[in-house]
């Protein structure tokens, strides 16, 4: 092994990203091939018929017409006040949780998910995630010592398992008295999975039949990364007014980002929002993530803060900004909606796809359909327990074909 | 105490911070007395004789006219490979350590420190830093459950203490075996003290002494977040070529940052530097400082990074950026040795001023010398060992002016 500096904890595998590797491939076979001929769902960003990353004017023009002094003074060290406002209407829209409510600017979403894992846990304990899951969850977890449980999505009726979840969380809780559960919805990555307002009843329930022991103290973490691009209008956010008046041994933190819905996604904004029903329990989460902040990146991206605090404050470019949305939101429906039949057309076994940026296939054999698939010049991201399909980036009509591709690779592994 | 939802270890005072508190006063009384009979020397940004915010043209003119597609992308997590080029070279300058070297980009200096205290240190063990600090050193290391150590930065001669260094570092990494030492120089926050390349021959002297056990593992954090605006030419360089060809348990990381250099504060850029004899080393940095991005904040601020190195590539553009910098380097220095010289007038003592953001003055009574200076309309920040005057931010006459107002209060607090 020879001479280690770094201590123990901090050791990890000499590995790159996997999916900026199979995207450069990609990116090498449009080249030989032409683009036409290729189809490359790598990335999770929204791109244009034409292989363009899509970039919100109205994002945009507001960034490049902001005052320098706005874009280069540092934010405070929680995020300007004024954003702290703007997001919590730009994440819960009209359905506002009756609850106490902070909010705390963080790097993406990513920020929020990690600021909730490391102040809500101890070394050691494990989270609860599901099985089909965005690996970084892993990834953050692992990074602090801390462990992962998955519970299964879907039961054997392609539904959510709520009995999967019930199991594992009661497990989990007994074990530890404390618990992180992440929930990644609506627009589940890499399922497209949005839960249903029962299922989110289900899962509420569970939650507050365990809290009636004063000593568990259960935080659900919901990533809603890609709600900004979840049903038609804004009915896929009406789970949040399920967060009034918990019980106040359940604390939720919402981890809501900037990346998607702003087209922001190298502007490194978003913010963790912590719900409950007690003053002091949001106010010890706001100093624990300040605390956070400023101990791991000082403060916040100050222009991406100002674009949305001034969309929000202007009606006329909050209308423009909100059809601009929508615009790409029907997009990106009309390609999930062609995959989703071709899927049926040719019978692609694939997850129930609700919302957002991808579609899932499961499969025994991923890393292997993957790389016969690149040979078809179709990439997709091998996961464990299938392959992901990023109608975000490909075009309609190539939505439509690519489920028999796919399906004559599966079948020929078989 | 009620209820605590977030772990013990995250459980932090409910405290916000004082800097920004006291910058609000200030701001209050230019309202309402006017900005000629105010000094404002809280904030460590740069700032004309107006008052107003630098932002230097060639920056964000290079910033205004990206393509929105360089803003909005995701960078890699590790940061863009060409930035990663720029980032050393505007780093090392003509002072490139002949060694191995590896980059990771950062969210400003901050992120860069983190990683390194994180990285290479365990739990519970303490990291050594010189008793005039920035201090989110401090807020960096209890985050993370580690302690902080302090060194006396000058002996009774004003000179820098390399036997109180020796002492701690010996202590220490007897007691540990591994030890992050942090030297924030040239250009010290908040001192705007510089070693001199002696006085690092003296440091790495003693690092080496102490590398003689290979069970010794050695990191220097060398956070040089204010180089820019340090020495006349490169000078302030000179020190980097030292890190060349040391032995291979003396680990060097840098912390470069955007920030002041680029004025770019709020837009969260810089970078973490390994610098190792053995390649294997900065490998093993390399791969723990890029799962740690993933597991943090994912990956850099994009457009920050185009900038760099957009300006780097073009000599054109290079030049006006260089004499741009420059202009506000001369201007700081002028601030500086105006305050210097007053201080000398009036006999008011100071800590011995080399470069930078900051000039110090010692004294016992920093919170009560720093009320009293508000009533005076002079507003300085309150170290634990004296008192922090921002040349960055005041113009020259007051520059000139203000030592004697401090001694006044000073004395008067006798």
């Amino acid at each position: 092994m020879g001479l280690n500096m770094v201590a123990a904890h901090a050791k990890w595998p000499e590995e790159n990203d996997a999916i900026f590797g199979l995207a450069a491939k990609a990116k090498q076979a449009i080249d030989t091939y032409g683009k036409d001929n290729v189809i490359d769902s790598t990335l999770g960003a929204l791109v244009d018929d034409d292989g363009n990353l899509i970039c919100l004017d109205t994002v945009f023009n507001e960034l490049k017409s902001l005052p320098n002094a706005q874009i280069a003074a540092y934010a405070q060290v929680a995020g300007q006040e004024d954003f702290l406002d703007a997001v919590q209407t730009a994440c819960f829209k009209e359905y506002r949780p009756e609850a106490y409510i902070k909010a705390v600017a963080t790097p993406g979403g990513t920020g929020a998910v990690r600021h909730a894992i490391w102040n809500y846990t101890n070394e050691g304990e494990s989270i609860l995630v599901c099985d089909w899951f965005w690996s970084p969850y892993v990834t953050i977890s692992e990074e602090f010592g801390r462990k992962v449980t998955n519970f299964e999505f879907f039961n054997e009726k392609g539904e959510f398992n709520i009995s999967s979840f019930k199991e594992k969380f009661e497990d989990l809780l007994k074990k530890q008295k404390r618990l992180v559960t992440v929930l990644n919805t609506p627009a589940n990555n890499p399922t497209g999975y949005s839960l249903s307002d029962e299922e989110w009843d289900e899962v509420l329930n569970i939650a507050k039949e365990n809290a009636k022991d004063p000593e568990n103290k259960i935080i659900l973490l919901v990533d809603v990364a890609y709600i900004d691009y979840a049903g038609v209008g804004s009915e896929r956010r009406k789970f949040f007014s399920k967060f009034s008046n918990l019980p106040e041994n359940i604390f939720v933190v919402i981890a809501y980002s900037m990346s998607k819905g702003y087209t922001m996604y190298g502007m490194r904004s978003g913010a963790a929002i912590g719900i409950s029903s007690k003053e002091e329990i949001v106010n010890e989460f706001y100093y624990s993530c300040m605390h956070a902040n400023r101990a791991n990146w000082s403060n916040g991206t100050r222009g991406a803060m100002s674009v949305m605090t001034n969309i929000a404050k202007d009606p006329a470019k909050k209308k423009v900004y909100e059809e601009e949305v929508n615009k790409y939101k029907t997009m990106l429906r009309n390609r999930a909606n062609a995959f989703v039949e071709g899927a049926k057309e040719c019978g692609l076994d694939i997850l129930p796809y609700r919302d957002g940026f991808f579609v899932s296939i499961p499969c025994d054999n991923a890393k292997e359909a993957s790389a016969e698939l690149i040979k078809e010049n179709l990439f997709v991201v091998a996961l464990k327990k299938g392959l992901r399909f990023a109608v975000c980036a490909v075009a309609e009509d190539k939505c439509r074909v690519a489920p028999a591709k796919i399906k004559k690779v599966l079948d020929n592994l078989k």
